[in-house]
């Protein structure tokens, strides 16, 4: 796999985020979050992780973007397609980069008016003084929504995203597989947690973005709470849900496992889960919605629609995009990436969850995760 | 090193966060990002990383924090010390957990105000929509600055705060002296990279939240960027720059290699490095100020205000707090935790960077991760 994308990548990206603006008469986008900023630049660093520095790119109605960033990142930014990259020193106490910001935008859309993310999944990554000061230095321009623009486009994924997406994917497959290596009856859960993040790493990863899971007596409790040192017992179901970071993309799945040995009602349920999500990817093509995949399997499961998410969007985040939900009315298109997540109560506070990563194509959906075993494999 | 907090840590932090909203007149607070929800309520978990739904947790100014948050996180939740837990089945799209929100804050502060972190730092998250729809919902009343209310209050850790960074540190100090088992003459950097963050993970680490660093002749470009699969080389400075997170607490320093051999101007470089902070660490004391450090840091340096940020607090963030430039006036107070970060030129394009952490005691400061080698270690 190639790092990062061609100049034409993000060139393609530009026209189709300039079409959208012109039919909603934007004079510009404001973009705050890594992962927007990524999707337009290929300005990749764990950086972010530092919540100190806002970050700033401007898509303007014609012509290239203009970075707006602090001058730590500019090095790093040079390296990438963009050639307008305006910096300060930042953190400054006085002004934060914001009349820089407000210069900028004011020189690209001296008409506005001005869109940036405004709806679910969104945040503005600025502090609120600083946008209030913006909007200021903009009057009697707002700054608006983005009617959606920048999630619409981020949601249709090209090839080579899709290969990113799917060598992830390919990582965590060969760490899911080598778990009998690391967990037995008898190994603390947290143990099984970082010696999992290992084999990911192992297997290629440049670095594990997340792990959940759990291991109860015939299912586990949640499915996003950290590791506690309980050891696994014989009756325990395993879960582990990683996600995988390549070349700044993400898979995001999850596998099971019996340890010591599997109660009839565990593969029960296990089966019940494949059969949800085999159900899913069979109907899973253009036009389908995200609600027909939510009711198909919701239907399956026997949950109706209080089963909350079962899936979801994924790519250059763990979780973005569509989700799986009644009312989610979004049509599938070619190149959308999604999980199937279905999940099952499994008695008194206990439950399973299964999911697989696809990609749809002009025909159907394709994997992009090997699916799991028929069976649920017994550790130990 | 025990997990978690016990409950009277959390009701301390809660009575200083009362007592400096009694003295702004705050009727509450609302948080929403992870760091701050995590501080209030002990809420750990790598689920934020999925952008989908907005957390809330709300603080009156008289009795226990409220969390109002998506039904998927209430069995975590629960098990923490908060009681009072509103939950809604988010994601949803005709109303993602907003008017529950509002109820809440109207029920809690009737006559507002409500203050939300504001400046430096900081950011809302939520989306820009379902923030006009609570400011709809509350109106008159206005949601406001916190008045840094709780950034001043993270800034000084307690005991059990500094126990759980120092154990970072020393899963940190651990993979450091162990790097010249995965780095030598041609080993491409992003193996180095891999097998360091596994190398964290089998001394302990319950993640690597952050990891960066370089190695080029003499120095490297910048302190952010990911790795290359260029080879290291005869000549090169390696830098690695980790963050280790520990139950939910970060260690963020550096450490420096030489390739093969070591070249004089690299040897007094990184003389001049470690001079600079154990300068600061020698004056670092209750009353100083973050831009006493800065300055005594750029004397030595000889690099002047124009040095950037030499330093910087850490803690439930990579970077959080003070920072060590010029324009910070903050003075220093026992408890606080912070890096010492002195960073040099040295040649066209080139820096080299070293990093300590510290905390700041009643009579001056300790250091928390081990202090690095005297000279500069050569591997192969």
């Amino acid at each position: 796999m190639t790092r990062g994308f061609d100049t034409a990548e993000f060139r393609d990206r530009l026209a189709r985020a300039q079409e959208a603006m012109a039919r909603q008469r934007l004079g510009a986008l404001l973009v705050t979050t890594e992962a927007d900023i990524r999707w337009i630049t290929g300005f990749l660093t764990r950086f972010w992780e530092s919540p100190t520095r806002p970050w700033y790119v401007v898509i303007p109605a014609q012509g290239d973007p203009v970075a707006v960033i602090p001058a730590i990142g500019a090095p790093l930014m040079a390296r990438g397609w963009l050639c307008d990259i305006r910096t300060w020193a930042a953190p400054d106490y006085r002004d934060d980069g914001v009349s820089l910001l407000a210069d900028t935008l004011r020189e690209v859309a001296p008409d506005g008016p001005i869109g940036t993310p405004f709806g679910l999944e969104s945040h503005l990554r600025m502090p609120l003084a600083d946008f209030a000061r913006l909007q200021d230095a903009m009057a009697p321009a707002q700054i608006g929504t983005d009617h959606g623009i920048i999630a619409t486009l981020r949601a249709v994924k090209s090839e080579a995203e899709i290969t990113k997406i799917r060598a992830a994917c390919s990582v965590a497959d060969r760490a899911f597989a080598r778990v009998s290596e690391i967990a037995a009856p008898g190994t603390p859960l947290a143990q099984v947690f970082r010696r999992f993040q290992m084999l990911c790493l192992e297997e290629g990863a440049d670095w594990v973005g997340y792990l959940a899971g759990g291991a109860r007596q015939g299912g586990y409790e949640d499915v996003i709470s950290p590791a506690t040192n309980l050891p696994l017992a014989p009756g325990d179901v395993l879960m582990l849900d990683t996600g995988v970071v390549l070349d700044g993309y993400y898979c995001d799945f999850d596998r099971n496992w019996a340890i010591g040995r599997v109660t009839p009602a565990t593969q029960s349920a296990y089966h019940q889960l494949l059969e949800a999500s085999d159900a899913a990817f069979a109907v899973a093509a253009p036009g389908v919605t995200a609600a027909d995949l939510h009711g198909l399997m919701a239907d399956i499961l026997g949950v109706g629609p209080e089963a909350g998410r079962l899936g979801h969007g994924l790519g250059l985040q763990l979780t973005e995009g569509l989700s799986l939900i009644p009312d989610d009315h979004t049509e599938l298109r070619p190149g959308m990436v999604l999980t199937l997540e279905p999940g099952l109560p499994t008695g008194e506070g206990r439950m399973m969850v299964h999911e697989e990563n696809i990609v749809i194509t002009e025909t159907g959906a394709a994997y992009l995760s090997t699916p799991a075993p028929r069976e649920i494999e017994v550790l130990g």
